[in-house]
């Protein structure tokens, strides 16, 4: 049986799965919609990934993941264009949905939060011919605050949508519950984003109290304090239909579990705990 | 000498000293202002904790902390609320410029954010009459948004200050740069808070990447990546000219470390990357 509206990212079973395997899991369970990331389809090759997506009707919600604009000079900076390139090229011949993109933090021992974010404003500008060339959407995915030194400078869905507003149609945000929950201006920046037309991803799991790594300890979807119900309310009021992605980092928990198990609970939580 | 401008937050030395001796340091390095938390207070005794202050003619920063409002029944909310009551009792007893407020968390097994927030909301105005009469100013401290679910659910200086704006003149914010630095929108909203006189503290530490411990693994000034002196630029420009406070919360480092060494970093980090 096949279950519509739940994608699966593969990063949630990194640890027991390479990019075969994690497909036939998948499938196993009624689930046709993936989004793996690239070391995991450049293990196996990007035309052995691509022919296992085209041959099993596979669709991708996304790639994860281009950014990382912020460099402390101009090799780097240009290093990191090219790297953005070839993830839009990737991204376009698995026919993904869109390429997410975790925008990068501080370069170097910068502490100057406003000149990175430029960067990033500036580094999507840059790849942005390319990707409407490849007819590639770049979603932009706000992280959680606690990110904002190291993996990404966009950390509100407001900036993110300011962002969008002024980089064109082709630029728009992947809406992570994990990383904006907590935004006391969550509604009406999710209906802002449907206005704009600019909701290109929804990535679903669970924030667990407490929580003990700020980067592997992500919970799954009803174990934690999100209303992921209400949060999906919103972003379907707003007009994105499509599906609910789950991923999902825990060292201690999933990772260690068989995949089966974890792919099995994800499919039952969708059903219990984030349909709007 | 005196260190015009620098607090110490007690916390910053709780493992290493209690209430007498921690000020009998600060004082041996110049320090004549300090904020203990309440139970600091406590295992003196208030009385004596008086006693200690007005004789060395030492000057409180703010009181640490009421708050904690949203509960899961009436009777916790009253226990809430009288607690707020004695803490005010408490700072006023000892002469604090403010009485710091943690707000609280989710209640419980709630997932309802914005109910929590509004019991913030309706706590601090059930207070606050009790805070007038005893001319007790009470700041908000917009936590990180990492604590959202468990500490604090006012997590941006712009939600602090709408509740500001319902709750009348004597609740304002304390701004903590660890709480606020990462915010795209911190300059305007330090600029609103100046507009409003609602700035009634400026608490400083650092930013470590990588953090390890979200609670316990603040960094001393100038150790990480916040532009201390850009905030006290924009909060000195808001018309808020009293002392930074260090509040430096460091298991494996800081606390680890003799009080007296901690004291004079905190001494020449002031002097050398805190100030406008």
């Amino acid at each position: 049986m096949q279950v519509e509206g739940l994608s699966i990212n593969l990063a949630t079973i990194r640890e027991q799965c390479g990019f075969g395997q994690a497909v036939d899991l998948c499938l196993k369970h009624g689930i046709t919609r993936i989004a793996p990331w690239r070391e995991q389809v450049a293990k196996v090759g990007l035309a052995e990934a691509v022919r296992i997506v085209k041959s099993n009707g596979l669709k991708l919600t996304g790639l994860c993941r281009g950014g990382f604009f912020p460099a402390e000079n101009e090799a780097g900076w240009q290093r990191n264009l090219d790297d953005n390139r070839r993830a839009i090229d990737e991204a376009a011949a698995l026919g993904a949905d869109c390429l997410v993109l975790v925008v990068g933090g501080l370069p170097g021992s910068s502490k100057d939060i406003g000149a990175a974010r430029q960067m990033v404003s500036d580094g999507i500008a840059a790849v942005s011919p390319h990707a409407e060339a490849a007819g590639m959407p770049l979603a932009i995915e706000p992280l959680h605050p606690m990110y904002a030194a190291d993996r990404a400078c966009v950390n509100t869905l407001a900036h993110a949508l300011d962002m969008c507003e002024q980089l064109g149609e082709n630029v728009g945000v992947a809406i992570d519950v994990y990383h904006v929950w907590w935004d006391p201006d969550l509604a009406n920046q999710i209906a802002r984003a449907g206005q704009m037309k600019r909701i290109f991803a929804h990535h679903i799991c669970d924030w667990l109290v407490p929580t003990k790594d700020m980067l592997t300890d992500r919970g799954m979807m009803g174990d934690g304090v999100i209303d992921l119900k209400g949060i999906r309310r919103m972003i379907e009021k707003a007009g994105f239909l499509g599906a609910q992605e789950v991923e999902i980092f825990s060292a201690e928990n999933w990772w260690k579990r068989p995949a089966d198990e974890v792919i099995a609970t994800c499919v039952e939580r969708y059903h219990s705990c984030c349909q709007a």
